[in-house]
């Protein structure tokens, strides 16, 4: 997650391992700051920008509630609330040490309950440079960021608990497992893959898991008709998909800033100010060429991709905030939005019913932005992102397939015909989301 | 507010009268840490901190506004938007002083209007070890999360202007008399009675202060039918209850980790990064117990119920963040989500109507919280807890019943039989929250 | 943006240049605190305060999004991520340097784009103090604020791109000037005018530009009948309006409190603290006035006024946070929540549309609390608040009607009768905010 920027064997070392590493160089390379001033200055980082990406799992939330349809409103927002629940649980019960503890070139670490360690630091050895708790903290809000890309894309039909099974798998073993090629360490890192804070490790991660889940799941009832008619299915709020969106942008200065792992320094305190700045150009840049591109092709500009196009941004730029110039910045967003714009339509004729757009979006803009990186970064190769982005999608789209094929093979994943014309909120919840606003329509 | 994992003479000292205390140990703690540095970390952990527990308000604000039905949502938005105003004027007026000014073993401190001192400061003397004002700032946003806790309850039928004389009293008196017992250094903090983050401090203090209400006011017309009948009256709008839960998870690290109060040293910064961690899994785990609990109970999973499990589990959580194990941090959280969903179908047999579920979320999850802690900390025993729990509930219990008698009596505090009928928004505001999504129903 | 309470020649200067000054004051300030650490205290100022006002976006979009009716909703939605993102590139493009690079007592700095330069800082020379990229974002996030009063008031018939090309106008080329004048180091700063955080050079800037185009505007069609009469046009959504102000409210203390400009010592963090304390106090002061205001004028409380009296307090205080006892702050801000309540029929009167009540808000109360500095601040003078008052108001709002003249009469700047009777989503987006609630009422 360190900037590639900086790549030397050492910074290659130091980016890796964050959760369970018991020392780090981020101590040594402030001189003119004192040791413990530094370990206080990381650690609040962790805690700062954690509790911002924390707000995340509400964007996505609001997000997600306001563009499906009314009937499937509460539902939406439940597997958004037990999503970050479940992610927490199982990153501390398998997660984190099958992400970084001796992962060491490998393919994973070990299966073990974490726990907090911070009993040197306490013993006034303060070589780590920063609590093990807030790193934990700041790693657990990443893996619930992944997990939140796949129930939009499923929205309105699947079961609520199988979702939830697949949630726990894929926070406890599949985002563990690619995050330790590269974030612990693993073989991924030693071939100079470069994925600042995780445009393929956290959103296309979630991307080819949400895509995988999508298609054995099958598209909304209705929402294909015969001869390559797409009926669309508009969503119910644009308010909350737009207070989501901005939360998002909210939450990504503490997702692409906290990156930098460390706050010891001046020289990373310059670093997190250039990816808070790049961060938020590339976003409005996805906004604009959004706003654009959509008067052009549509004669209006559309809300919904306006949105979307926000958050390509934001994922297109997540890869490598601080070596592009500004101007490079807005253009990285911009691709990203335009990639939103071209490929849901793309998406629907493949009859992949992605409900919110979150495989756009997250999935491909974030390959785009990882492929990219070697446009601004000099120490970086396409060819060695192309592993990652292959290696990463392949893995998980396989074992996303098995999962979800083996719960649809046992206990199913989705709704019966009468309960999805019901509305899923009856079905699943009993209730309505929004009980005194008139009958949820059929459209 | 500090934790008693730290507990000797110095750290009980140590965790009372922050408001006031012209100096404090922390200064001396970090060694290492130059001591013009730790005053402005101590001071921006309260400043950071306190802004996320002033973010609560606006959780509370759409929690209750999504709890409520329609016709009642633009009144609960107004109380609590007046509510953070008036605990905000109290607490200045009256409220600070009486909690921390000379309280030493007593029974509250002096009646004087608070103003900010850091004339020392400014002349050199860092002894004090943070801004006088950033630390009222933090002790201001916590009365204005007790207060929140009563509107909830005594939603849909309670008049405006009483409830605010209410809150006026609660905020500038009750609050600060038994705020002062504990952190102000008064009796209770010398018998060894354990609170971090206010447990019963903040949470059962609005909760006893929302029960006293609710029996004096009665329920909802309609609510209770004959042979115990309860007609289910739903909230307006899932999102926004949502939405509000997710605030205040976020706020709580602020509630929780600014409870800390400092941040100028290594074992401070790993304080606070475990505070973070627990604050979260106890969380996590009130959202899954209510969720399995509800799908045992009742065939289906209910959201509002996990809404408040969230909740309760942040609550239960409270009173030791520090001491308890990520495990067992879980499993306190769970049995405050499962206080929840057993607790609130209990208070509507008894015919008490508590529109949010504060009172299971708040009080009860509180006393749980509190009764919990010696679970975990040695240094605490189940005796003091007890004492604290009904010192506390005694006293803001038989006080708010006699506020409330007394504006039943004088003023009144319920709307007309006519004006309930039609909605509270017309009758206290004459206007309504959604003029334009059609009319409001009599459910 | 210094306070002037430690009004020097060198405070002055402090106080201006933020964007470019390549050194500052400020790293001699605290001796006490190595310099390294200053710097990386005073950036995490820039970046945490900076995205608290970040936040406030949010806050105008949900705030309006309320405010306007449901068929104007998606387009105010629109507008206001567009204004951000408008703003962000603008100020990079032209803002920034045109406000801040070489302006030395003058009218305007240079045409230039901005360029992230901590070249200095990362070779060792950390006497900027700061990362000038950190105040980049700091600067940034307060352009974008002043655009967003314009959408507000202008709502439901402005055309979308016109409106886009004004914002750009306003954050490339207006606010940059008359921020030249003051913080750049220009003329103004020379005289004495004094406003911390930018009562006049923020929110009257934008106050000015948005009365200029709503009189070249002209009022939504039916809201003004003969004989005086006015039709009132009821917002959409209380909650959304509730938690766009208590959003701002939140994101006030970045735009106050950051606006100290540091946090390297001591001194720093006591005034940041105690900007934190008066801010609120004026915002509550804000809330209690309009309740009570309304209360008595109309027999009711009125939530939209009592909303817009929050904000109004904060305008209020904006230009002086620091040095205001408490009870003045409040006072300054009750002031500002009566401004609002007299204020808004009074534009009705004038047949001056005002959708969200913007003009009073921001100008008014902006006005108000640049020319209160002097009641607190015994180092400014009336003389010279009023020449800035006027200065900045006669340059805002002659440019602004000169660009929205020149709009009007090439693209046109409204809607035409047809489309503003369909509603302007329909009409701009093609979509609808809540496209399953419903009809739009033609009210």
């Amino acid at each position: 997650m360190r900037g590639m920027a900086k790549t030397t064997g050492l910074a290659a070392l130091l980016g890796t391992g964050v959760c369970m590493l018991a020392g780090s160089a981020a101590a040594q390379e402030a001189a003119g700051v004192p040791q413990e001033t530094q370990f206080i200055f990381n650690t609040l980082s962790f805690l700062v920008h954690g509790f911002l990406v924390m707000w995340m799992a509400a964007g996505f939330a609001m997000l997600e509630a306001g563009l499906v349809r009314k009937r499937s409103v509460g539902t939406q927002l439940l597997k958004n609330i037990a999503i970050y629940a479940v992610a927490g649980i199982l990153f501390y019960l398998v997660g984190c040490n099958l992400m970084y503890d001796g992962v060491d070139g490998g393919f994973m670490g070990s299966f073990a309950v974490w726990g907090p360690d911070d009993s040197a630091a306490a013993a006034g050895d303060l070589s780590a440079g920063y609590s093990a708790s807030s790193d934990w903290f700041f790693q657990m809000v990443f893996v619930a960021t992944a997990a939140s890309i796949v129930s939009g894309a499923m929205a309105e039909r699947v079961l609520i608990w199988p979702f939830l099974i697949f949630i726990a798998v894929l926070t406890g073993l599949l985002y563990p497992i690619t995050g330790a090629w590269q974030w612990g360490g693993g073989w991924l890192s030693e071939i100079g893959f470069s994925d600042f804070a995780g445009s393929t490790l956290v959103h296309s991660v979630g991307g080819w898991a949400a895509l995988a889940g999508v298609i054995l799941l099958g598209a909304r009832k209705g929402k294909y008709g015969p001869n390559g008619v797409v009926h669309p299915m508009l969503g119910s709020s644009l308010p909350l998909a737009t207070i989501g969106t901005f939360i998002l942008w909210l939450g990504w200065f503490g997702f692409n800033g906290g990156s930098q792992l460390a706050l010891g320094s001046a020289a990373d305190a310059i670093g997190i100010s250039n990816i808070y700045v790049k961060t938020n150009l590339a976003a409005a840049g996805g906004v604009l060429a959004a706003m654009i591109l959509t008067q052009l092709l549509y004669k209006k500009i559309d809300l919904t991709f306006v949105l979307n196009g926000a958050i390509a941004g934001l994922v297109s730029i997540t890869a490598e905030p601080l070596a592009p110039s500004p101007g490079a910045a807005v253009l990285i967003g911009a691709v990203g939005g335009m990639i939103v714009v071209v490929t849901v339509p793309l998406l629907d004729k493949l009859r992949i019913d992605d409900v919110v757009g979150a495989i756009p979006a997250h999935l491909f803009a974030g390959i785009w932005g990882t492929m990219a990186v070697p446009l601004t970064n000099p120490d970086t190769a396409f060819g060695s992102q192309l592993i990652g982005v292959v290696a990463v999608g392949a893995f998980v789209f396989v074992a996303s397939l098995i999962v979800w094929g083996i719960l649809k093979a046992t206990v199913g994943i989705r709704l019966s015909d009468e309960a999805e014309e019901a509305g899923i909120d009856q079905a699943e919840l009993g209730m309505e989301a929004y009980p005194e606003f008139g009958p949820s329509m059929a459209n």
